[in-house]
Formats: C-alpha cells, structure tokens, sequence
C-alpha cells in the first residue's frame, strides 16, 4: 500500500512505521515465532467473529467507561509491554506513557524497556503498570519489585507464557541471534544508514538505546546485544506455580498473569488468589500453532467466571469494535501492543494519542450501529453464531 | 483488468468508472466501513448460493415482472438511494431516474442527492421514490415530506442502519474526514485535475455540485464539504421505534424500513405497521462485520411470512441472477446501489439503461437455464442445499 | 507460466495454445458463463475427491479398457462436442477424429463444427459420435439425422443444457456478441494479425472456416458470425421431454443426453427410454453457480443405478486419475472437451494422440498405486471420506 | 524471498539451494506428482495441528532422546531416503551420513544414491539404515542385501508405494523423461552452465555421478540417464506381501515397510511381522490427491496400537514442533527429505549439522512452551481439538 495521506487503520501506522525505522528493528516488531501462523490466526479469529446489527434504539448517549482494579479508564484497553518498544521513537516509553495518561487508559512498562521505571515515572503522574519476567536473580527481581512499588505502580504484570524464548526468523534472517559476522554487522550499519532520521533523533538524540531497567545489574553492557545476552541468560524455565506464591508476598497490589490459553491454567490462577489474567499467545511471538486468543477467551473466561478476576485478553486487536468482540466473548478488557508502538514510531506521543481517539472512535460507533449504548452489557447474544 | 472494449459486468462497469471520476470520489462510492469485510462478503455470499439447473422444460415465454405498491415493474429491482451519486455524472441523478423510467423499475432518490426532489421530479413523468434520513431538525423532515408528497413519490425508503455515520478508511486516506490541510488540500487538486473530463463536464457544465434537497436549509453553503458537516451534524442517533409512530402521521404513502439485519426488528417492523423493508447493511458502508445480506434474509423473511410487508433486500447484487437468489430466499425485490452508479458514471442515462437491460437479460437467461418460466414461482426448492 | 520444453499437463496445452490462436478464440473456448464460477469448480471439485493408497498387491496387469454400446474403447472416455472447435487447427475436427480414432476412443462432432459430418467420415473409418442441437426448423434437424446414420455414427448426443445459450463476458468484450463496431473490428483484425501462422495455416489454407454441417441450410453466410446469428436464432428454448419421443421415433442407435444435473431429470431420461445421459454442465459455459459435476454425479448415478443407462459425465476433467474418480462415483466414462482443442491447437493430430496417451499413462499409473488392477472394480471404497 | 543472511527456516534452505544446483535437478527434487495437490496438503496438514500451552510447570529440563530398535538417538527423526540426493552436493551421502552420525540420528541410504554402501560406510562408523526397492532381479537385490549386512546397516527400510514411477511434471516440462532432443539437451547444457559452482564442485571434482550402487550391474552404463532407464526398467510392478515373507529370509535385521497409508495395510505389515513401518505418501511423489501423511497416522498408529511395531511418519515434516504433532498424533519418529537434501546442498555436511542443531532447538523450545518436558509422554490431550 502507498502512504496514506491521513491514518486510518492499523495498517496505515503500520506502513508509516515501516519507513521510519530500520528494518531489522521493524522486523523484530512485526514479526513472530516460527512460520507466523498464530501472529496470522490472532488477527484472523477477531475478524471471524460477527455482529448484530439492531437498529432503532435510541444510542445518542453510549458508554464505554470502565475500571481496572478500581481506578477509572475511558474505555477498557491498556498498552501491552513491548520489549524495546521505546527504540521506536524517541524515549518511547515515555512517550506512549504520557499519551496513554492523557487519554486515560494504562501504559504498561515491561521489564525490557528502552526507559527506566523512575524515568517515566517522573514524565508522568498518572500510575503506571509494572510487566516484570522471573529472572534467575530472584534478587533483582526484588528489586525490581521495590523500584516499581516506589514509583506507585498500580498493577504487576507477570509474563509466564515465555518458559523460553521462541525462535522468531526475522530475527536469525537478520542476524540479530547469532555472534554479529562481518557481514551481518555491515547489514546492520546499511539499515540504520537506510533510516537516517531514526538514526539522528532515536538512536544519538534519544539515546543511549539500553534496558533502561536493567542497566545498573549489567554495568559492562553498553550496546543493546549485550543487554539481550544477558536478558535471555536470565529467563527462568523452571518457573512454576510456587514461584507465584512467593510473588504474591513480595507485591501487595494486584497481580496479572500474562500469557493464559487452557481453562484448566484458568481455574489454578483463581485457585492461588491472582486479581487477573491476560489471555495471550505473546501476541503470535512464543508457541505457534497455538490458539488465537479469540477462539480461547471463551474457554478460559467461562472457567473463571463468578470468581472475581479481572480477563483481560490480547493479540490481534486492532479496531475499536474488537473490543466489543472481546468484552462479547467474555473479557473485562483488552490489551494492544503492535499498534501502540507502529502509532509512536510513526507519530510519537501525539500519534499514540491520535490512534487511542481512533480506537474510541470506533468502538462508540460500533456499538452505536449495533443498537448498543453500554459496552459492559454487551455479551453472547450481541453476536452471530 | 484493463479496460473492456464492451462491458459486460459489474467489474468492466466499475473499471470504467474508475478512470472517468476523481479518485477521492470513486474511493467514497466504492469503500465500506473498517475493514470492507461485510462489503466484500455481501457480494461473496450471493456467490455462495447455489441454483439447481432442471432440463427439458418449455422456457420459451418467462416472467420476470412484478408490482411494487400496486405499481407494475419489468422485474423485482430498483435503484438504491445513493448519496451524492449525482456527482459522478452530469445532473446524474436526473439521468438514472430517467433510464430507470424508460426500463420501468424504481428510482430512489436519496436525502443527500445532488439533484433535487423538484428538479427530478421536471425530468421524468414517473414516480419515484423517496428515501429519508431522520434529521435532529424535524421541521425540516416535515418539509421534505412535503416535497416529496407534492412530487407524488410513490414510496418513502425510511433509512435506520445509520443511528451514526460509520468510519470509511478511504474517505479518512483521502483528508475527507477531517479538516483540509494544505496537503490534502492540494491532493484533492490533484485528482481533480487528473479527471479533466470530469472536472467540465460534471463539475463546472453539470454544477453545481451542492445537495440538492437541503441547499435552502444550509443557505451559507457552497461546498460539498460544507454539506456533509451539516448533514453528519443534523444524524440524529436518538430515532427509534416511536419516531415510526410519528412518520406514519405524517406520510400516507407506502413505508420501506431499510437496513433491517435481525429477524427481531423485522417482527416489530410488522407489528408497528409499515409497508415494508429492506434486509441490508447499507452495502458494507456501516456496521462492518456484520451478516452479508443474502445470509441474513431467510431469517427476515421467515420472521414475517404472510403478514404482508414487502421484503427487499440489498448489499452486492451484481449480476440478473442475484435475483432469483434473492427470490429463492425470500424476498419480493433487491436494491442496487454502486452498480447503476457506475453505469451512469460509465455512460450516462444511457449506461443506467444498457445495464439494467444487461440484468434483465442475464435474469431471463438464468431462468431458462433452471427449467423455470416464473421468477414469482421460484422458491428455495431451486436452490442446492 | 513460461512455455514448458514439453507439455506435462492440461496447463501446459493450453499455455501453447493460447499462444497460437487470437486472443477472442482463445477467450471463447476458455470462457465459461458469467462468473465463472461453475468453470472454476468443475475443476476444484474433481481435486477434492481423495483417493485411498493400498500396497502390496500385484499391479503388473492394469485394465482400464471398456466397451460403449457395444464398441470397445482404449479407455472410458470420449472427446467432447466442442463448437468451433475444429478453427483452433486447420481443419481440426478432421484431425481430432483421426487421433482419437487412432487411439481407440469415441470422437463426438458437433453441429456447429467446422468440418461437416460427411469430411469427417471421409477422414477416417471409425464411427464417431454425433452432437445434435434442437433447431426451431425441424426438417433441418430430420436431415442432420438423415447425414449423421448414413454415416454411420454411433451414437446421438442430444445436448439439452442450453435452452438459451448463455451469457459469456470474454465474448462480450470482445466485441463478439454485438454487431461489430469500427472498435470491435479494429481489435478483432489486430487480435489476428498477431496470430500469423494462425491467419495462414488454419484461417487462409485451411478455411473456410464456416459451419460445415449447417452451410447448406445457410446459403448466404460467408462469414462465421452469420452462421452464429443464425444458429443463436435457431436454438429452441420449447425443447422438452416430448421432443425425445420424437428424436426417439428419428433415430434408433443410442441416445444419449447431455447437460442433466439433477436428480429427478435423471430417473425421466431413464423413464423415456434413453440409453445413457452426461452429467453435464457444459463446461461452465451455461447456468453459472450451479453443481460442479463431480458432486452432481453421485446423486444422478444412483438415482438410476440397476436400470441400464450409460452414465457419463463431463466438466473439469484434466487428468487420467480424474477417470478414476468418476468412475469411484458412479460414471461408466466421462468427456473432454477444452483438454483435446487445445492439445489440437497446439500439436494438431499428433497432439490430440499424445495428450490422449498422457491421459492414459496417468490413469493406469494412478491405478497401480492405488493397488487396484481393473479400472470397472473402482468403486466408493477407493475413495477417502 | 531474497536470500536471507542466515538460514531460519526450511524455506530459508530451499532458497539457498535453489540458487546452487541446476534448475532441472532442483525441480526433480522439489516437485511432485501431478498437480502436486498431496505435496502442498502434506506441509498444511501438519500446520492445520494445534498445540495447546500450558504454562508455570518447571520445563528447565527437556527429555527429547528415543531408541530405534535398540540403538539410542538425539530426538526421534532419521534422514530419509533420497534418489539422487548425493547429487546436489560433492559426495552428498558421505556430507549428509558424517552429519547425521555426529548429531545421533539415523541416515538411510538409498537404492538410487549417488554414494555406495561401502563409500558410506568407509566415511563413517556409526550404522545407517538402507532403503531397498524391489527390482525383477531378484539375484540383484540378493547381493544388495548382503552388502548392507556386511556394511552393518542396522534397519532395512523396504520402500512399497513405488509400484510404478509416478508422473512428476517438473521432470516431463526439463524433459527429463523422454528421449533427449537437441531442445532439450540445450536447455539441459544451458541449466547446467548457469551453475558453474556446482558444475565445477559437484559434477566434475566430486564426480562420477552415477548409481554408486548399481554400477557393477550396469557396466555400460555412464551417464545418470542410462541408469535411471536401467532402474525404472527394474521396478517391479508385481511385488506383494509374499515378497515380505521371503524378504524376511533375507535380512534378519530390523524390516520396515515404506509408504503405507491404509489402516488395513498397517494391520497386515503388523500380521506379516515387520517391525515398523513408514506412514507415508513419498512425500507427495507418487501418488497425488491420497491422504496426507498427517490425516492418515493416527488411523494407521491406532490399528496396530499395542503390537510393538515401530510407526514412522514422513512428508511435510518442516520444523522441530512437527515431531511434537507426529508424537501426539501416534508416532515414534519421524523422517524428513527434501530438509536435509536442501541443507546438504545450500552448506554441506555443515549445512545438514546446522539444519539438525535447529530442529532440536525448535522441538526443545516448543515442547518448553507446551509446558511439557518429555517429548515421549505427549499425547493427543496436548493438541487442540
Ligand atoms: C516487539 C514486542 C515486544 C514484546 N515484549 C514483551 C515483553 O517484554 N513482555 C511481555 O509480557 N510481552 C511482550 N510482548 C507481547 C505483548 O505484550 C502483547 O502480548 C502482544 O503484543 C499482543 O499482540 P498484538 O501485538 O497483536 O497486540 C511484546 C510484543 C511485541 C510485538
Ligand atoms: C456511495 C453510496 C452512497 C449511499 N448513500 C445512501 C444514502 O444516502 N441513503 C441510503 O439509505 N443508502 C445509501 N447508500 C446505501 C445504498 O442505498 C445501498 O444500501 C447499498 O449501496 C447496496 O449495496 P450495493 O452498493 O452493493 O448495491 C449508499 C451507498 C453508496 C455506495
Ligand atoms: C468451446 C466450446 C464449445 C462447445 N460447444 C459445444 C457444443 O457445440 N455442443 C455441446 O453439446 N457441448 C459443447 N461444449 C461443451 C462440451 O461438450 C463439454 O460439455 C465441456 O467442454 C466439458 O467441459 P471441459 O471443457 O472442462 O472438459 C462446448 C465446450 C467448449 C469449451
Ligand atoms: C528427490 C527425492 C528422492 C527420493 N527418493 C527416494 C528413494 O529413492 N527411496 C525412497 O524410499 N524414498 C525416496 N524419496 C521419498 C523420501 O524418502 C521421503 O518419503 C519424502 O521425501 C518425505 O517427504 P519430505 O521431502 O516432505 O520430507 C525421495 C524423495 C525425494 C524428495
């Protein structure tokens, strides 16, 4: 597609971000494990789902509003964590962070991120969610905790869909998982040449390009590799159950397992007393070949139901009415991550707002034309079978 | 496909049209809302129903015709209300409700059409009908009525599918939706230019290009652009069941409910007393994701047998045989929007003509080829399973 | 695709064809009837049939002969009537005829063929089948029946799937079926012009290319299109089952309807004492989005299963193994129609033997793996569910 | 796709080595039979298998080791057998076998390989499997046999969906299966010239290129053409289950049947006393339009449950998670072609070790992501319904 003289869609931001930055950095983003076919399936499974259209009620007012663990959202979506996400644009998080602010939905600042906790904790004063991985090190993991406490975070997003670190052939093409040879390191200095203003204002004027969080457990590190290495060294396996428990007395506030897909996990989160729980295939990025999360909620939200937990759900959200589709399917909420970070590569701070008005704008309209007014009343019967 | 020497399809009409109008403009007609699923799957799903083919039969004479209210037509079609249709030729809605006269089918004249309801009315001796949009102003809504009574229409197309204007990605790629900016601005030149034809025969000869029916209510208007904010202003998302009650006090003639989806609906639309509607989805311009046309209509239909009303349907009717389908499924006529649209870009008074005669004949043709003589007789047992 | 150093498939054939013959030949021969979507699945639904792999067995000995009416055949096929087939090559039904004769299978002729009956019978030795169409004259059909026995063809094909003949884009736009205009004309000499050794070998030294069977009854034609404005106006969409009575008392070799989709019409053949029908859609070429016929022909099979009838079935078929198929579902042989005029247009005599032999190694090479030796042993249980 | 800096995937190596070995080879390689429909279906059959993911169990260690009849291997997958496959790079067996043995899963040597059984065998002292086909002389396959003894092969795999060579339209098109004319021989030279690397590396300092393991039975024999004439002359059409019996007589090792895809054949392999067999259609070489592979093994895996019969699977085997499906779905192993066959080409025996390294990473991280730890304990309660 040609750029569009104005976004309008997910693949417009898409588009744009694609020129903005170099190609193996669009590549990680974009990209997902294996032959993609979950990445593919996660978009596709939201689109299967239809909806009723029931015309002459009267819609001039429709409510959307909601709230996560008792603080208000204007509608019921938070910024997923996106690793690196913040190479993107400059100071990226931060950016997305206060967009989200000013819009009124939760950011979502993972462990892997560009900047650190207290640096977007002082860009911003609206409270923050906190995406934190098991590393070996239960001590900083600690600390980590302490540090996002500090900053008043107001949810724990704990990864556990990522035992291990799927293998994702965008990255090995460009040779960004192996030892750099000659000649993918030269490749790599021609796609960053390739994307001169990238290079200027995110890489010189918006760096230093560095976990952010992470910076001060690794002290020799000083290029984004390094970091990496030590990240994937890092991930835990052996993390289980029991390691949950021992979370939940190291963090008082709510907790968020991400990265559920069997009923059965379902049931053992409400067994062991989590507030929440995306529903999450890592956005297509870790096990392919297994559901997209469309065609899970269902399962995974009847499991629970009546026991309190917050469902969230994420992957291939990319219209406003997939929230309606999600909210149908059982969900209190949806999480977004590529459209967030294609938004701030193609626009900043101003482009994740612009997508988020976008976002509202179609879900208000949908329901509209759906002859809703509240999304929270919106369930089965809203859809076709 | 490159241009056909004789067109001799929906596609040949299209692309024909496409190189003659500007292509903002052509981008209006031809998009839906969101994703276009609903637009693409309303023409895939005629293409799904399947007719039976009987041999042997004596087809020499077949019937086609039909009656709407009481008034005869050459077969069970009429043109969709298509808003700002008339800009894709001179005077274009003067020409279509001509040829749709001289072949003897409706005409729907639209709200939001170039020409007026009088100045239609001068061009041609037979009623056509009338289609409205609920406007916040019901003063004016009581004028039209009026007009459209004092030019004897013979039926009010009352449109319920748009409690809001849906979001149509063409028209935001084309700075459509959102203030001009210079670049936008100088875009829409561009396309003008590129259409020199256009630009002096329809725009400058055939101007101007205003609506129509609303220009004394919006005196201070003298572009489109400044129609189409007063009209998405003057929407009003508030109509419902009760606004019917009042239009029934004040129109006498026959009323088409148009843009039913929900069997549920359809049985209120019985109950409450109108004449008529039509199963549609406003041609994948509205609620996207919803049933395509053909799959919801036997479920409408089946809600009020044998009370009566006039079931139409419309969404993706492209060729004479989606009228046996239509017929097959359930309904007493269909409404085509683009295709004379394009026609009439295409060739003018003339084209509308030629492809309503080309309907007509791949209609006959088909029927012969079932072994039926009857389009009335035609019912789901010529359909496979 | 690039053209192969040697044909391996129908694909392939018709590669070459389409680069011997001028463009609206070749879109005539290729085309099917509005959307082509009959066309399309002809072939899809031969493809979806699956075939069971038994090993072990001894295949030394493959059997694949069989006998029509009496006659012995190389294989059970036959080489569809194609009209106008024999202006793809210089007098190509001479040299179809021959090689099918060679090989061992029935030649049909139609009544709109280049060659005359009696050309062909002086050609070669063999009987052939005789296509006949219903004309409004019936003296003329009388007479056709009179020169097809004397000489001496085996079998009538009665084509009953055309009561009108259908509506097909590629003629339209190619100017074919409207009076020609300087356009049209223009394009036509330039579309034969492109095509020398075409205008040379077929059109000049092996003209005239008129319907030989018909010129008699036309004396004033010279050129094609006259005879096929004469043979459009003498087709008779009255024909029905009383007519074969008729055709019964006029002819007492085999009959043999061609063009029955439907069940019911089935069990009437069967009534009125004919001695075989082809499933038949005509190539897609007549009622679009009606049965494919390998899903039609199980249904038509059994419904006159025990009764007699040489039940044959045409459309799609591309491949020996695609005999099998239809043999697994209830055909006693099937027609190829596009299959053989390309191989013609491309090889000419030659051409049609060795596309005839490809069939053949393909249908018992099929055969053994399947672990079966007799092609007439093939039944529903080789088939995958 | 562009040639990737590092190899990620199968299609990865595929582009490679396309770009190594003269057209007509990589087509005979790459193709299949007919329309290729099984070859396509057997790759999106094994996609088509869902996985389910469970997360928090403790997957740090991962158990992926089998036995094949006795002798231990690195994860359940052996390198099929591939006709010619030694042709696509220097002394291909002798690279593919060192790899094979390095990493700890079988090799299977082929009837039709480039490099004899004593070549192999001197170049590596791990054991490979031998693949027979049955030729008319049987005082040949005698001898063949007491060569593998004497080599120590320790399995026999028996191929039997060979009754006939199949029809592979990539060979007919390069013509490959018909006499050579000066056309084809041309084009034959041309292909190879424009691979210079492997014309001057492969064909003339890794020469001869011959049937290492027929040569002593074909003395005049000198080109590949002569042999594959001599050993498609030699296939035996008549082979059957008797032939089992007095294979049994002659090999006293390990027997497993090759392609079997009938729940009936694998019941009758299981009664002959075999001890294993391959589920397989040749990797969509023989025949086309049958089951594939990974449709067809649980029917065969369940009609011999419990018989201690070793049940293998190949086609469309891609990526270290199809072993999972195939161990889910009935299997204990796996073989996979045309994988090894392009490493072998596009990196040597680097290659292949490469190609081996990534399809234990691939099963270990997918297993790890599965929430399982024991490749052997996975079962059909892992897949998605
Ligand atoms: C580039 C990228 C990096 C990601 N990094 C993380 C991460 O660090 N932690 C995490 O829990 N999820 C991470 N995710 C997964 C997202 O949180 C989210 O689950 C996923 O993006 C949702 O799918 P979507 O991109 O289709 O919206 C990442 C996703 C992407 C695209
Ligand atoms: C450009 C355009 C403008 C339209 N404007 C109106 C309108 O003003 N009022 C209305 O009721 N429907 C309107 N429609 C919907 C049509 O009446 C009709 O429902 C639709 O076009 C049917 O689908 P089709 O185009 O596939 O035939 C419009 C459709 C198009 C394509
Ligand atoms: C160019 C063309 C002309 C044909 N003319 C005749 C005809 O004159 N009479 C007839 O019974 N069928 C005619 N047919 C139909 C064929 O006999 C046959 O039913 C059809 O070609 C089978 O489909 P296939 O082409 O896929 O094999 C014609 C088909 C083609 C392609
Ligand atoms: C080029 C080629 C040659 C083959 N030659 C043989 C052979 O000589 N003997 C045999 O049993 N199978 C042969 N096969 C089949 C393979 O052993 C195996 O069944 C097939 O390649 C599996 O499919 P895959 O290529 O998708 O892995 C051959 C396959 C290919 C691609």
């Amino acid at each position: 597609m040609s750029k569009p003289l104005v976004p309008a869609s997910f693949e417009d931001w898409r588009t744009i971000a694609k020129a903005r930055v170099p190609s193996f950095l669009f590549g990680f983003v974009d990209g997902g494990s294996f032959d993609e076919d979950t990445l593919r399936e996660n978009v596709a499974a939201w689109r299967r789902v239809r909806l009723r259209q029931y015309v002459l009620r009267d819609v001039s007012a429709t409510d959307i509003g909601t709230r996560f663990f008792g603080r208000p959202a204007t509608m019921p979506l938070a910024l997923a964590p996106v690793g690196l996400g913040g190479s993107l644009g400059r100071r990226g998080e931060v950016q997305a962070a206060r967009a989200a602010a000013a819009f009124g939905v939760p950011f979502t600042l993972c462990t892997p991120a560009i900047c650190s906790i207290e640096e977007v904790r002082a860009a911003t004063s609206t409270p923050f969610w906190f995406q934190l991985y098991m590393l070996r090190d239960r001590g900083i993991v600690r600390e980590l905790l302490q540090r996002a406490r500090a900053a008043q975070c107001s949810a724990l997003v704990f990864t556990v869909d990522l035992a291990r670190v799927s293998i994702r052939r965008s990255d090995i093409r460009h040779g960004m998982t192996s030892a750099p040879s000659t000649r993918t390191a030269l490749a790599r200095v021609k796609a960053v040449l390739a994307r001169p203003n990238w290079l200027w204002n995110v890489a010189l004027k918006g760096g230093p390009l560095v976990f952010g969080n992470l910076k001060e457990y690794v002290p020799k590190a000083t290029r984004l590799e390094d970091f990496k290495a030590w990240v994937d060294a890092q991930f835990d396996p052996s993390v289980n159950w029991q390691d949950i428990e021992w979370l939940r007395t190291q963090w008082d506030g709510p907790i968020i397992l991400k990265g559920l897909l069997e009923a059965e996990d379902a049931r053992l989160a409400a067994d062991i007393g989590v507030q929440g729980f995306v529903v999450s295939n890592h956005g297509g990025r870790q096990l392919d070949g297994t559901a997209p999360t469309a065609e899970a909620l269902p399962r995974l939200a009847g499991a629970v139901a009546g026991r309190g937990l917050t469902v969230l759900v994420d992957g291939g959200i990319r219209c406003g009415h997939d929230l309606i589709k999600a909210r149908a399917l059982g969900a209190d909420g949806v999480l977004a991550g590529r459209p967030w970070a294609y938004a701030m590569a193609a626009g900043g701070e101003a482009g994740v707002h612009q997508w988020l008005t976008h976002m509202e704008a179609e879900l208000r309209n949908t329901l509209g034309l759906m002859g809703q007014t509240r999304l929270a009343d919106v369930g089965p019967d809203q859809l076709l079978p």
